[in-house]
């Protein structure tokens, strides 16, 4: 008894809004400590202070952690957003004992949790990944066609240009620059003064990978497009049924007076 | 009363077409003027008359501004663009008077106020405007971004490359630069050259802030679209519910007719 | 008499089909011919087949464009596509008789005649410049932005960066290739080099440059969209107007028939 | 009897689903096969495996064609995606047997049969094959404006810039370059090095070619639309016209009331 009253304390504690909005305010005040952490002069004169502070910090995130996880037990992690934040929770515990300044430059991924706990942000990433499945095929052509430029890339001008096709992972990247159209036309000349033919190869990748970004991009407007007509259209189509709907009820009702006018004469 | 009197003929004078036009045809001249002034050989022979012309704007303006301030009162500062040629006559005098050559140079944004002058401009200026609100929270969604990816740059690579990632500020102009795709691989390669997987924060940070300022760009299209369409769908609602009226009218008036028919049939 | 009818047979001939056949295949043929002559090692064995050709070719679009001045006399001006074939025929006839390897260059105009005789790629055209109106005031917001920022760089970076920002005409395609991320990072790097703050001007103008030519781009998007959907539309709408007009006809006759049935009643 | 026995049965097959699985593992594994090709260092031990594999992969491919060559005979090739299996199966087989590395790198096509044997990829590949005819006018149009200014910029730069513009090749290429804005500046400013009227060519030209890509663009964008918009609209006016027909109905069935009304008085 007394255990569940304490869980449902809790809950009530992490789902009040003043406990919401002091998060997000130690989120912010991480993001400013962790952007002065930046600068040799400030952490020099102040260094003690901001890794007190960051310490702090991530000891109240890994309370908040564990009353979230005591309060909703396995269906936390029901929501794509609380595995989001424990995950990087994580990530920032690992550091703090540690060595590794890679994970410790990890630290300001904490800063994206605004991203969970504001709830315009929110919307706004949820919506860009609503977005993602309907590109799924495209992307995948899209991978496929990469794959099959860089193997083809690494081969033909691997030998000659290792530095922009020396292995399939280098071909990637080159391919991945020349389809963002970054000094494409450099790369592709000093590989044409070789192999003089190599535009056909350069040329038709920039217009097929163009095209295919172009085609991703016309799917995402046409869906958002679709979305956001289908209420307007949902509300008019509602207006129009009940439009229609009074005015069957009227001819009905039409119906029943001449029903009752020919009784009337029957009578008669 | 004289004073009111004063005032409702300055009002009338600052609102009068011809008045209009001729701070149009002055702002013209003045972008003229500021224009020869970047020109050594016309200022070597022409400077004192275009100084002299310059300086008879500005004392046009501050007239104008002055008459206009006069007329409105306070209500004068209720109007953005009231305020924006506020501003801009401000700053043409405080240069007038001095020193700096860079508030000198400001002096050309005095060619701004056509935006405010010219109705079709004005309109624009407003139609871009009015797309900012809707933007808000995928734009503060990039602005994170952006901010984590420049505090972890400059912890990762700031040491190495202090030109690109040396402090906050280079690391985010760095990456404005990577964002709008300008030399970006180059910048990639060089860090790569130190940290082979650099490419593990290059690539993902260009397709998610190329995604997501595709989504900005798609959520204002979809906005344009949609109020576009709503003065057309407003029409054709109205066209609906006038013929829905019409029809309901026909079919009371014939329900009037059974009525009355009934009442004849029962009088009989 | 004889006039007249001399004219309806030039008329009818500029206007036949076969006519005009001919005339595309001969711009083909100056296409292919003004291709050639850009080889050098062509040039040396048929450049004297190659010119007779150009020459002959010449003479016959002065003689078409003389049949069809003479057909439609001053009408024939009120075509904007025949002024097009109009002066690049006489762009053709003046480096024929002469000297200037600029207007010599200028023959494979010629070519683009190939817009104004195939219907399709008139359509194009026609489709192209239709948009345009739409988007004058845009243009002029943009035209005027980028006056400012030319004279502005050029006061205040002109002196130290003569190459980029020597004179407003330098200025004009220096912003010019930054509105197309071209390069920028590099001027704006230099420039910072001396002014540290000079981002302060290059990313301002990049955003407002980039957000202006995208509201450019959405202006022509939704004007195309809407004209397309207004065919769409008025089919709609007439639909339902017929719809509509069937059911008041209907119910029309319905009271007729029930104004029939009092008149019987009233007569028993 | 016993041979169309047999047909039917390859038929039954190829068609089977296992089979088609079977075909989609062994593509996904040669495709892991050529991509490992590409490191010397698993060439240098595993070559021979790997070599082994291929020509055992190819020997599957060219068993899996001679079945349903067999199974369709003449009716193989009514389908494009049937001749594009049959082309790259026969560009595998060439340089299995052969020389030229050339054509040995092009057995990473193979993995292209992903876009015929997977539904979902053959269906965005056959989405984007459906957007090009109505983009074949636009097309034609750019192309012209591409001919056209390859060929004027080699008969005015060509000499003093032989690398950009030597010949209409190599004019093409730079031109192509220009219009995806790479590198343009850079060019640019080298032509009006000698040339100062240069940029009259080079701004013109990217104006016109972004704005005509943009016009393909939105081409495509309004078409997409309108294809998923057509269904959508199809949809109501089914329901407009349904709902209509049920008031005709009603509104007839009334008027039949009235008439037997009508008759039922005359009887009396």
């Amino acid at each position: 008894m007394q255990a569940t009253s304490l869980r449902a304390r809790v809950t009530s504690f992490v789902e009040h809004r003043l406990f919401h909005d002091v998060i997000i305010l130690i989120i912010i005040l991480n993001a400013v400590t962790l952007g002065l952490e930046t600068a040799p002069s400030i952490m020099a004169r102040w260094g003690h202070v901001l890794g007190f502070v960051d310490r702090a910090i991530i000891g109240v995130f890994v309370v908040e952690l564990v009353l979230r996880l005591f309060a909703y037990r396995v269906s936390f992690f029901r929501s794509g957003w609380n595995i989001f934040d424990f995950v990087i929770v994580l990530i920032s515990i690992i550091p703090a004992a540690g060595a590794l300044s890679v994970l410790r430059a990890m630290r300001i991924l904490r800063v994206l949790r605004l991203l969970s706990v504001i709830p315009q942000l929110r919307k706004v990433v949820e919506a860009l990944l609503k977005g993602l499945p309907g590109m799924g095929a495209i992307v995948l052509v899209l991978i496929l066609v990469f794959f099959v430029g860089s193997v083809l890339a690494t081969k033909l001008y691997g030998a000659d240009f290792p530095v922009y096709f020396g292995s399939i992972g280098e071909s990637m990247f080159t391919l991945f620059s020349i389809m963002t159209l970054e000094g494409w036309a450099d790369v592709a000349r000093e590989v044409m003064g070789k192999y003089p033919l190599a535009w056909l190869f350069f040329v038709p990748f920039i217009v097929v990978s163009a095209f295919m970004v172009l085609n991703l991009f016309i799917a995402i407007i046409v869906n958002s497009m679709q979305e956001a007509a289908e209420g307007e259209r949902a509300a008019e189509r509602d207006a129009a049924h009940d439009a229609h709907g009074e005015l069957m009820l009227t001819v009905s009702a039409l119906r029943a007076d001449i029903e009752r006018l020919r009784e009337e004469m029957g009578r008669k």
